[in-house]
């Protein structure tokens, strides 16, 4: 089928509407018709070439939200009408340890994980186009069933934002009885209090902004902690069983360390520059642990994204129109983002068929990637 | 009893025969003739105040071996003429979670653990006195049997740098089928090299000097890794299931990352100063954690003896007169200390009673520490 999107030749060129094609659903494929698809902020390092991996065209967007228009053979879980979600995959080896672990995100294979855009994770030039576009192909095993009764328009930063927190949560066993410490209340921060909650955890947040205070608490954190003011942090020391850090810059992690208990661990999502300085001996005495956490499984995806609809938890969202994406781009560039996620309805897409028909740049299909199958067999 | 020693008052001062008195012992105490003590490069920077920590006068020694001279009301568990040993601690609350489980290293209570000298590990001022002495005195809790015809020369080396290495073997899971990387091959990598084989794993040993491949190879390593040597670094990427980090001082640790497995965990026992510019984003990508690791358990201290008795491991060691203990740490303090555990056969002391009568110099008499003996009622 013919699909509109929004996408980039090169890192010093803004987003532009292309048109491409996607097959049609194969055997244990879905096809959907995107409603919603969120903003994040590493669909700007992404278009802009931070990373050094951006395989062009780039055509972003992984927080997609859809409803499904057909099925291939062989699909089971999936019927045309049915309202669901794709996260930052669409494809693993699903025959490799960490797959059959349900942790497509470490997939072993050849390839690693295929990205929702931007390709395999371990192989470059074969490249996928996210949900910054009209319609959308997946295969079934790397779609999300939208509950019942949750609004389809939070759905996408729950897919990114809230299985990055999520995932180490269950990783790490957080539970009722165990302290959460959260760092930097932001588009992640925000929803790891909130899941840390549903899980049954006190929760600690930690900021540097003292006017965010009242504003936390409200979104259920027990206890806020001022991360410069030293008496506060010599307080909370040796509190905390677990430390979600989603500072998405280096800095000073030792801090931090100290507020650990023994045997704990604190785990990196935000920050993958580096940290300058860091001083194991704390990490000695108390077999503490610093870790990183990329994402999450589908299994886990799909879990997070009950929580949420069970426990009526929202990521704060804002609306945009598809065509003020480079607007969108510019605000989260200067850092101008507020602490909402910018969503956009892609009905702004659809309704203007008529002219990117005219308008829209062609550029080459996409990678399909294989489908094995193998789950569904 | 009236006890002899080597310590000294200050930080720049050398060594010098010592006087005391040990108490005798009370319920669920043991007192033994020290016969045997190791030194450890720990006992080098307590003495000089490396660690800005010292409680003087600074008596070392944590690997003591010797033989019960007596045992006090309610001892089940040794009798006059056993020999036992003394590792890194003589005390601890005894009562936390950490201490039930059997991981009194890392006690939770007031003070911590109490170390075999300088004291107590929260708090200061309260000193003990190591195996640098004639005589011990120690809860019962807290000694290890040796094992019927394990050579107690050794022994002592195996309750601090065997138990280091162990610890987080077993704490992380090394097991048959597992790949262990030992990086630093000397007091500590040595022994967790034959104790990684002894759990049944693969060891591959890290180490920049390639003239001691064939050495390495005999303590039963499997492959040798030259760490500067970019090409064998980069055919072992991805291979680890576990890393136990020896180096006492800073280094470069993100070329070790690079050689993780997803969900595998790197365990620092040797640096506790600091690492210039972690990166990050490996760790995220593959669930890889650096962690800290002190010591260990009682109980695992046992096991590790036991297994080193069973196996035939034993470290490499030179025995020494307790009258040259200050040319040995100057020996330590150079860098010159081979690939051997120095340890002193404490009969050059016993020998000399009739000197240190008349020139042994007489301190205060050290802190006894509570005898709870909750895990004998």
């Amino acid at each position: 089928m013919k699909v509109f999107g929004y996408g980039t030749e090169a890192a010093d060129k803004d987003l532009v509407s292309v048109v491409f094609e996607r097959k049609d659903p194969r055997a244990g494929e879905i096809a959907f018709k995107v409603t919603y698809c969120g903003v994040c902020h590493s669909d700007l390092h992404q278009v802009r070439n931070d990373w050094r991996n951006t395989t062009y065209p780039c055509v972003p967007g992984h927080e997609v939200v859809g409803e499904v228009t057909a099925v291939g053979d062989g699909v089971t879980r999936f019927a045309v009408g049915d309202v669901i979600g794709v996260g930052c995959m669409v494809n693993s080896c699903l025959d490799c340890e960490k797959c059959d672990a349900g942790v497509e995100n470490y997939c072993q294979g050849p390839k690693g994980f295929t990205a929702t855009y931007n390709g395999p994770a371990k192989a470059r030039g074969e490249n996928t186009y996210g949900g910054y576009t009209s319609h959308f192909v997946v295969r079934e095993e790397f779609a999300i069933t939208v509950p019942n009764g949750y609004d389809p328009r939070y759905v996408g930063p729950v897919l990114c934002a809230g299985i990055t927190v999520y995932s180490p949560m269950k990783h790490w066993g957080l539970e009722a009885g165990k302290t959460l410490g959260v760092v930097g209340v932001g588009g992640l921060g925000h929803m790891a209090i909130k899941l840390g909650k549903a899980l049954g955890a006190r929760v600690v947040a930690l900021t540097r902004s003292e006017g965010k205070t009242d504003e936390i608490l409200k979104m259920g954190a027990d206890e806020v902690v001022i991360s410069s003011d030293k008496e506060q942090m010599k307080s909370a020391r040796q509190s905390l069983d677990l430390m979600i850090n989603t500072i998405p810059v280096p800095h000073d992690i030792n801090p931090y360390v100290g507020l650990m208990k023994s045997d704990s661990t604190i785990v990196i999502v935000g920050n993958l520059t580096n940290f300058e300085n860091v001083v194991p001996g704390p990490l000695v005495f108390n077999r503490i642990g610093i870790a990183g956490s990329l994402i999450g499984g589908i299994k886990e995806t799909q879990e997070v994204l009950d929580l949420c609809a069970e426990h009526d938890i929202t990521p704060s969202i804002k609306m945009v129109k598809m065509q003020d994406i480079n607007d969108v781009l510019s605000t989260l560039e200067e850092g101008n983002d507020g602490d909402f996620r910018h969503v956009i309805d892609m009905q702004s897409l659809h309704e203007a068929t008529d002219h990117l028909e005219r308008t829209a740049a062609t550029i080459p299909d996409p990678y399909r990637g294989d489908v094995v199958n193998r789950r569904a067999s």
